[in-house]
């Protein structure tokens, strides 16, 4: 029992320095999303293609989370209006980020000049479910070669996801991946979730990703007084 | 300081009942393998095209790491000598097999019957390289479709593999994957890792991957009194 105890203390801590982080941001007007998904299933992708398609409309800041380089960040930061870089390696818990990462992040952004935050987590489906940042939304990537199995094998990501965005949708002919069924695994878990169907690489179905993100800053800028 | 010491605790009790996992496998000469990648790099298909190749000269005892789900242990079971699953859902750890769930396993297989035993370790590129399990090698998957990036984000878990198999070669023409690039990264990390080109789809390169296995099955057979 003092185990499970222990893991209860810092998930019960991770959730108030998140209460904090998601005040921080209403204060600024900030609407923050947490990306989540496997290892190279296209986070950073979707990051990019994001960005170029809302450049004109949103200043989009960028926190990278990753256990080991700055890759990610080097990538980003030519696009985005600022970058923060956290490196989760040496820390406890090194596989995914924490409340207190993004806390560390949002005081080395310059939150007055941004309109949208997108948090890459670290490419992981488990680790990632169990810890809120003070995200406004939370989005799961699947991607076409993983297979059409990851929410009967992962499900915890997916069922708490506000979005699940199918990936890399341009190997249909190339890989056995059933969307129906995916899909109806995922509503199985979720039955309020937003499925998008894209390619980061052709750029199929970004226009539609983009258009609900902007709808979802839209009406939590009504709520926030 | 007090979490650090709270880590560094679990994983000196999970060292020390590895190493009883270990004396219990060489005990019976079973031969065991810890396979680790991201989510559908294709661990469940590579087993079961170890079993298949090897069948007449081996038999093959699995434990299935999941999350959740029985889906691995039901595709491998009518191939394997013997299956047990591990669901770690409920568990403090459960991103990656420990230890202690191998010790369980072990009991729950005839070890007698049994040559080379294959550990599927759960999805994740980053919790299981700090869990040694009492594995005799330690293998890491890595597909094409991940991008050729893996070693540089991930480097724990490559720089203490005994081989990586770069499984999907099959999707060569259709991804941006520069396999030198990633043996050259990979070799930086870990210059004595043996690395394998292999399609779990078409077959390709299932051979080499085998005999190397039967080579160090055999080799260690003769060093075990």
């Amino acid at each position: 029992m003092k185990k499970i105890e222990i893991v209860q203390n810092i998930l019960q801590a991770n959730e108030s320095i998140a209460g904090q982080n998601k005040r921080l941001l209403d204060k600024h007007k900030v609407f923050a999303i947490n990306i989540m998904s496997s290892a190279g299933a296209g986070k950073t992708s979707l990051i990019l293609q994001t960005i170029a398609r809302l450049k004109d409309k949103l200043n989009t800041g960028v926190i990278e989370g990753d256990v080991a380089s700055t890759l990610d960040a080097e990538k980003v930061k030519d696009e985005a209006t600022a970058v923060v870089q956290v490196t989760t390696r040496y820390m406890p818990e090194n596989c995914t980020l924490i409340a207190n990462n993004v806390s560390y992040a949002l005081k080395n952004l310059p939150l007055e000049d941004i309109d949208l935050l997108i948090i890459e987590n670290v490419g992981n489906l488990i680790c990632p479910s169990e810890f809120v940042l003070g995200e406004h939304r939370r989005v799961v990537i699947s991607s076409l070669p993983e297979g059409d199995d990851k929410p009967i094998k992962y499900p915890m990501i997916f069922a708490d996801a506000d979005a699940v965005v199918i990936n890399k949708i341009d190997f249909l002919p190339y890989v056995d991946f059933d969307i129906a069924s995916f899909q109806k695994t995922l509503r199985g878990l979720n039955p309020e979730v937003k499925i998008f169907q894209v390619s980061c690489k052709t750029g199929e179905g970004i226009e539609e990703w983009c258009s609900w993100l902007r709808g979802e800053i839209k009406a939590s800028r009504s709520l926030v007084k």
